[in-house]
């Protein structure tokens, strides 16, 4: 979200710029300025800034009706690369991404469950070394790592605000603790939104969208013209704790029918351990997300009793869905998140179907949606172009992100 | 909600300038800098715009620290004066302010009911003479009329997008034809974002604040840092069409178990219609406004099942307040709107009960309800200043605003 004070002018410009150089590969100051609105004489102190940077250089000149001829500018993917994890309790998942934001190595690391975060952050500081080498990239050249996670955060002290999976880990020093273990910068960012910014970086036009990502929990980001909408402390979008049953079980959270609580991944999975039958049948027994995904997989199988808990749950994420789109007014839902490996087309339908009959302004514009391109990638794809972005966006050219002391 | 690209830059630079003099009464450029974190030369270019609009004048210097003087900037309410006219199938209430958002004359105007939409224009335009006329206001003088009312509709285009409350309305061409009948350009805006607008205007310094409006319908805004956010299409924030029971009943919009169906005003009308002893008790039978403003006042007297009615309705409302704050992540919710004229206090009691046990963010920081200063009010005045604002925000000094042929 563009704020309107102070990060207002030149802070999203150098962002906006850098993704419209990378999507058009060659182009002019000149195009530059009309596709952004923007006029000259910024533009040509945004891309000085980014020549300086050396994220941009010429690529070559054109000539455009027999006019002058432009310089045309292209990015550097060399110039810098990013780490991103995106973890919870239950999976972690890490990629290395170069400035044009190609996964130039990719591993699923070892899930937290409920161990100390002091282990974890360790056990994640050797995985990005190993992800680092296997990416042939030195850590020289390495701009920062971005954590994609829950909420709640404090993205600028680098901590979570929450008690989840232990106690520990509320108020841990995330982001300095790991900046140590490292030696490299590290920004935290909310999952949801940073599988907004990877969806973001897939695709690479700016866009407007929602995300509704799911892993072990549920939650959503609202993405405008390539940048999220962040709210007064960056801790919105909880879309899993919003009630979609207003009678419904009290969620820990202290809401009521919150949708996570109701048909999250763990409580499919919750549900499906109380059919002994079912749980035997499937070989249930594992952590919430591999039980989930055996569950879906039963389900598009043709097992009728994991199809049934499957598009229950997936009435009420089209449910709150709608609530979602009928709040933040976008165009474009995009699921991601591990969550949706196999079951989401099932998801992806039952949205699709809900929005379609019950959006209040569908006869405005109608709502499509989407699997991301990369369900189990988008958010520490995006987790990684944060740290970028955290850079462009500060005026010291270094504000959210904690760097080794 | 400011766009990355096109609006960014000049546009919502002027209105927040504008809107710290009005604030600061006497405020150097020096000042106006620090407070808004642009560049001197941004603030120069913008002040000067200001003074060429005839809207701020110079007031006198003041010397700070023994250094040069400064010469110090002041708002001229006179400058120009707008007119707001909010209203639903209902009520309606129009307003004129002058450039310092105080209001000079207030009416309630006839509603439109379900009468055709060229009648009640007619109407519309013969109020806002007699308005003009109280208030001492020569037409020349006025900058516009700004209509706050329900969507979805299409801003730039001055026409509701649904058939309320009769199939005349679609489409019809509102702004136009006022605009005709007055010869005064008139904008549209969503009522409860008018409402967020007005109330900003009120309280004088920028904040961000979610709004709840009640008057026959329900409805939402969000104001961030002083502006509001819009979506895509500024449809957004249909705060009375979120599901809030998944298992409630079919709504008219398609949705199932919406907080208008379930909670709304009306809805309250039609239960305790319902109950023929309560109904007789009450006197109830005439507009569903009036008739929950009885039930309300009935509420307050101790009347235990007009009680009940009201206070099952602000459960519900208290529920879709923790999800518009777990969505949007803000500080501070107000409620606004006529429907709350009396019984305000009951459901910003109600509320805040439910957000202190359930807000997601809690923990992170508290969030505060309110009633609006002035709960019929607000959303007339912020019509009215919205003229303002799309005057201010337009490249040109006039978009958004259909002027008359």
């Amino acid at each position: 979200m563009l704020r309107s004070f102070g990060s207002e002018s030149r802070v999203p410009t150098l962002a906006a710029v850098l993704d419209l150089i990378r999507e058009r590969s060659a182009v002019s100051r000149v195009e530059l300025a009309e596709a952004t609105g923007l006029t000259q004489a910024t533009m040509t102190h945004a891309v000085r800034k980014l020549i300086t940077l050396g994220f941009v250089h010429e690529v070559g000149t054109a000539r455009s009706n027999g006019g002058t001829p432009r310089r045309l500018l292209g990015l550097r993917p060399e110039a810098c690369y990013m780490v991103g994890i995106q973890f919870d309790s239950f999976a972690a998942m890490g990629v290395v991404v170069d400035l044009a934001g190609r996964v130039l190595a990719q591993q699923a690391l070892p899930a937290p469950g409920e161990r100390q975060p002091a282990e974890v952050v360790v056990e994640f500081a050797e995985h990005v070394r190993a992800m680092l080498d296997s990416a042939a990239v030195a850590p020289s050249d390495v701009l920062g790592i971005g954590l994609a996670t829950y909420g709640p955060q404090d993205r600028d002290q680098g901590v979570l605000l929450t008690p989840q999976p232990t106690r520990e880990w509320l108020g841990y020093p995330l982001a300095a603790t790991l900046a140590e273990a490292t030696g490299l910068p590290v920004a935290i960012e909310n999952d949801a939104t940073a599988a907004g910014i990877g969806v973001h970086t897939l695709a690479g036009a700016p866009s407007s969208f929602a995300v509704v990502f799911m892993s072990g929990g549920i939650g959503s980001g609202v993405i405008l013209d390539g940048f999220p909408y962040r709210g007064v402390t960056s801790n919105g979008l909880e879309l899993g704790h919003i009630s979609v049953d207003a009678f419904g079980p009290r969620c820990d959270c202290g809401n009521r029918g919150c949708l996570d609580s109701v048909a999250g991944s763990i409580a499919v999975v919750d549900r499906a351990l109380g059919d002994r039958a079912l749980a035997s049948r499937l070989g249930l027994g594992s952590d919430p997300l591999t039980d989930f995904k055996r569950i879906g997989r039963a389900a598009i199988a043709g097992d009728p009793d994991a199809a049934a808990l499957i598009d229950a749950s997936a009435q009420m994420m089209g449910i709150a869905a709608v609530t979602l789109v009928n709040l933040f007014d976008v165009g474009r839902v995009v699921l991601a998140g591990s969550a949706f490996t196999d079951i989401g087309p099932i998801y992806r339908d039952a949205v699709q179907e809900l929005l379609d009959e019950s959006v209040f302004m569908r006869h405005v514009h109608n709502v499509r949606v989407d699997l991301a391109d990369d369900v189990s990638l988008a958010a520490a794809i995006g987790g990684a172009v944060v740290v970028l972005r955290n850079l462009l966006e500060s005026p010291n050219l270094g504000g959210r992100v904690v760097s080794p002391s």
